[in-house]
C-alpha cells in the first residue's frame, strides 16, 4: 500500500479506535461521544473555511491555507463516516463506480441534469 | 498503486486533464471555466446535503445517501484544488504531516484548544 | 407598520401563500412542493455566497453583491419557516428576548461560553 | 416603529456601538476586532445548524430549535453587515425591490432561470 492511501486508511482506523474512548483525552473521542451535530456542524463549518481560504487564495493568498482547511475538512469527514459506520473506502469506491468505463464526465452530467431538470420542477 | 488510492490520483488526473476543454462538452470544463465561485459554491452546497444525508441516517435513513453526498463533496473538492495548482496528494500529505510521531489527537487537540483560545479573544 | 418590517411580514405572506400551488407557476410553490431538502440545500448554498461575496468586497469588491447575497439567504429562510410553520416574527422575538434588559451582548458571551465549554468536553 | 422592526435596527445599533470595543468584553466587538473571518465562518456554521435544527423537526424534534439557530444565523449576519458599513434596512429594501410591482414569485423565478442557465453552460 503507498503511503498516501495509507493515509486515509490509517486515520480512518485511529478514528475507529477512539470511539468508546476517554472524551476528555481526545478530541476524536469528545466529538463521537457528543454525537453528530458536534462534527456535522464542523463539516459546515469547515467546507466555509475551504472556501475563505479559496477566496484568499484567488486575492493573492497562499495556497497552503487551502491544504490545511482542506485537511480540516476531510478529517471531520473521515470522523462522520466512521460514526455511521461508513468507511473513506465506500467513498472512494462510489466514485470510481460513476467514473466507470465511459469517464466520470459523462456520469457527472447525467447526473447535474437530472438535477437541474428537478430544480426547475420539469423532470 | 492499490485501487483506491489509484481512485484520488486518476481522478485528479481527468478534472486536471479538463482545463480549458470546451464547457458545453464536459462538466469539469465548465466548472473550471466559470471560475472559482462556481465550484466553491458547490462545496458549500455538498457540505450542507452531506449534513442533511446524515441527519436523514441519524433517523433511519439510508447510510448510502452518504456515502453518494460525500463522493459529491469530495469530487468538487478535487476540481477546487485543480484549479489551485493543488493535488489531493498535498491533503493527504498534510494529514499525515499532523499525524506525525505522537498521533493526529494530540495535534488535533493542539490546534483546536489555540482555535478556541482565539475564539475567546485569548490568545 | 413601517415599510421594512412590513417587507418581512408581506414576503412571509406571500410565502404562505404559495403553499400547495402550483410548482411549475412559483418558484416558492416548487420550493414548498419538493420539501425540505430542496430549500435547506439552498440556505447552506445562499450562505456560502455570502461568505464569497464578503471575501471579495475584503479585497476591494463591491459590497452590493453582499447584499443581493444576503438578500437570496434571508429569503430562503422565510421559505424554511413557512414551512415549519413558524414566522420571521418568531425569529425576531427570539433575538429581543435575548438582548433583555441586560443587553444582548452578555446573553451572547454567556451563550457562547456554554458552547465553548462544551466544545471542550467540560460542560 | 413596531416592536419586531425595532429588533433589527436595535441590534443593527448595538453591533454598530460595539466596533471599536473591548474585545474581552463583549462578544460582538471580539468578533469585529479578529476581522472577517471570525463572523463569516460563523455563518457557515449556523447555517449549518439551521439545516441540523430543520431535518429534526423534520422528524419529530421542536421547532423552537430552528427558531433558536435562526436567531444565532440573523445575529451574526447582522454583525457581517455591519464591518461591511451596510444595514438590515439595505437587505429589506433589495428584497422590496425584488418584490416589485408584479411580485417576487416572478422576480425569483426569472434570477433562478438565470442561474441554472449559467450553471448548464448555456447563457
Amino acid at each position: 500500500m503507498t503511503s498516501s492511501e495509507d493515509t486515509l486508511a490509517r486515520l480512518a482506523a485511529v478514528i475507529e479506535s477512539r470511539k468508546g474512548g476517554d472524551p476528555d483525552a481526545s478530541y476524536v473521542s469528545r466529538l463521537l461521544h457528543r454525537g453528530p451535530d458536534a462534527f456535522l456542524k464542523k463539516i459546515g463549518e469547515e467546507a466555509t473555511e475551504v472556501v475563505m481560504a479559496a477566496k484568499d487564495a484567488d486575492h493573492g493568498g497562499d495556497t497552503g491555507k487551502i491544504v490545511s482547511e482542506m485537511a480540516d475538512l476531510w478529517f471531520h469527514a473521515l470522523v462522520a463516516l466512521a460514526h455511521y459506520g461508513l468507511t473513506p473506502g465506500d467513498v472512494l469506491a462510489e466514485l470510481a463506480r460513476r467514473e466507470g468505463t465511459s469517464g466520470i464526465e459523462e456520469k457527472a452530467l447525467r447526473r447535474l441534469g437530472e438535477r437541474e431538470s428537478q430544480e426547475k420542477g420539469k423532470p
